[in-house]
């Protein structure tokens, strides 16, 4: 099959022809339809997070069953699936907990493991265990949910990693409360899900931060009450006159510190700050103690705090029932022959989500 | 009446004969029984916190009511009451959805309202509005609570502040869960109370980190199954091997920034962190951004997230039910007139909770 592999740090992806394993009991080998181009696909290009290499990139797919492992019951070929790099056990204390986003179970499956994708017969890693920028995917049964038929994979690509992030972020991590206020700061895919989910969950100020317009229309387009173009205008000062004090939900959508002070600076009283963004390796996030004293608070959410069996068709019926909202969301559409150039313009944040489409 | 006056910082505090005024419409004049030294208190000594002043000093009474205004029904001469320093107006966003903690009431009353408390003729702050350190304290109706005749008033003054700081901040800020894991830092008198709180929520390990074994001991005491003397082993280290990865729930009772940050690295995935310490003016908390991938959590709690009216009264039955527990705390007794030798040894960490006692 043909594959985006990434080598290192700085060096250039490049398009390979490798070989990919029949499934093992626990695994599903899936044909790709769709992949996405995460935002967090580019914090490997300059170190920002670190991965194993060379891997098969990308973990942000969707596409149809072709053959299943002996002890998988739940997926037969021709089913929809989504798969998403929240695999987990179902048996630690997190995974019964409903949390199973936290699950520590191996997120890389590299050549230590038989190997299952390869190149001239020499173990390659699978990018967060999806490896989703290929013709195949070969993924654990609980990296992976069935789908309905009438979804379209493309959009349903996107469900996978970015859309259950941010959308999650909203409904299940922070649980925006109906009439509440919240700001998002980024507007690329996570950022939009974040606002579609804040609107979604009743809120009624929605304010959307970005230091571009032109991804600031596609937050208005998305439903955002407000846009704070940050270049012009000190965001947080904005945000407290818009709600009258201060957010009670921010969302930071970026993955830098400063960014993230801005976002718990944006708070009212009581209020919650949720970082989405992954935030570089060894950085710090620094907040004024005496903030505390008003109760307001700082927390992460891992993948939208999904249970990605429950989740993810939840999200789905959603889109399909008008809710989510991931046409507007697209704005590439290519193949993985093209993977440079759209690496390019999503480094670049030239666009809000792209997408590799596969041979069906 | 006498009362212990605050001057600045560096000054001592002398005990003096001031002028208290008769209530006005929505106030209470209570005569005070018993009044705690807090730990915040202290803060005002070394400038961590600021007060206006001179003012008379103390926040955590108990009394009787003495004279009522004329717009008050709630309370009659004779009613045993405590105060507490989250005074609220009862009609803002905050109050009326059950945070009335975070109401923006002026918390301070000073000479620039009509002087209520004075000395030769010259208005005197009220130390949070509330001026406990004195035999009569002038409190907004909403700055008190009546309590039943059989609780205590030594014991009682403590729910006040420290003990529904604490203890609130496990029960109400944190809600921790039964079965859950639980590390304290710091084990004066509102660290305690969290260790309490956080028994009485059912935690299964409940772990007290302090530098001093005299002071761990009271924690054993209380129910800690646990205890960490800081000063000889790293705390984060021994909190991890204790729980197998990190608690559930931390508590910083300390106010330093740096004891904040351990109690954060302490935590297991998906825990939180509840920083009740009141942290210097200025100062920062900084985290590992990278941990938030793990939906950790890091919230203030102020005054344990009380609603005073209804959570104070609970906390009384609770102590005479046996579930709070009050008289371990109380380490030391005294007058007003033995406040310096009170202070010096409230400074020194020598003791849990020491109270003022008034002639009744």
């Amino acid at each position: 099959m043909r594959a985006v592999i990434f080598h290192d740090v700085g060096k250039p992806i490049t398009i390979e022809e490798i070989e990919i394993d029949e499934p093992l009991a626990d695994e599903v080998l899936v044909k790709t339809a769709a992949s996405g181009i995460c935002g967090s696909d580019l914090h490997y290009f300059d170190g920002t997070s670190a991965m194993p290499y060379p891997a098969v990139f990308g973990h942000e797919g969707a596409g149809v069953v072709e053959a299943v492992g002996s002890g998988v019951s739940e997926f037969s070929p021709g089913d929809h699936v989504i798969a998403c790099l929240s695999v987990y056990c179902g048996e630690c204390v997190d995974c019964l907990t409903g949390r199973s986003n936290l699950c520590e179970l191996k997120p890389e499956r590299g050549p230590a493991d038989p190997p299952r994708v390869s190149r001239d017969g020499v173990g390659l890693h699978q990018h967060a265990r999806v490896g989703s920028h290929a013709e195949y995917m070969l993924l654990h049964k609980n990296g992976l949910v069935k789908i309905r038929d009438d979804m379209p994979l493309d959009r349903a690509s996107l469900i996978g990693c970015g859309v259950t992030t941010g959308f999650g972020a909203a409904l299940r991590t922070a649980k925006v409360e109906p009439g509440s206020t919240v700001a998002v700061f980024g507007t690329g895919g996570v950022g939009l899900s974040a606002l579609n989910g804040s609107i979604v969950a009743g809120a009624r100020i929605v304010i959307a931060v970005d230091v571009r317009d032109d991804k600031l229309a596609n937050a208005t387009n998305i439903g955002a009450t407000h846009v704070v173009n940050g270049a012009e205008t000190d965001p947080v000062e904005a945000i407290r006159e818009i709600t009258g004090g201060g957010a009670d939900y921010t969302f930071e959508a970026i993955g830098k510190p400063p960014v993230a002070r801005q976002a718990f600076d944006a708070l009212r009283a009581g209020g919650t700050c949720t970082v989405i963004g992954v935030m570089p390796i060894g950085s710090e996030i620094s907040i004024a103690g005496r903030d505390l004293l008003r109760e307001k608070k700082l927390q992460g959410s891992s993948m939208g705090s999904n249970r990605l069996k429950v989740d993810i068709p939840r999200y789905v019926d959603m889109y399909l029932g008008g809710k989510l909202r991931l046409d507007d969301m697209i704005t590439n559409r290519g193949t993985i022959d093209d993977a440079p150039a759209m690496f390019d313009a999503a480094i670049a944040a030239d666009e809000a989500r792209q997408i590799f489409l596969f041979d069906s």
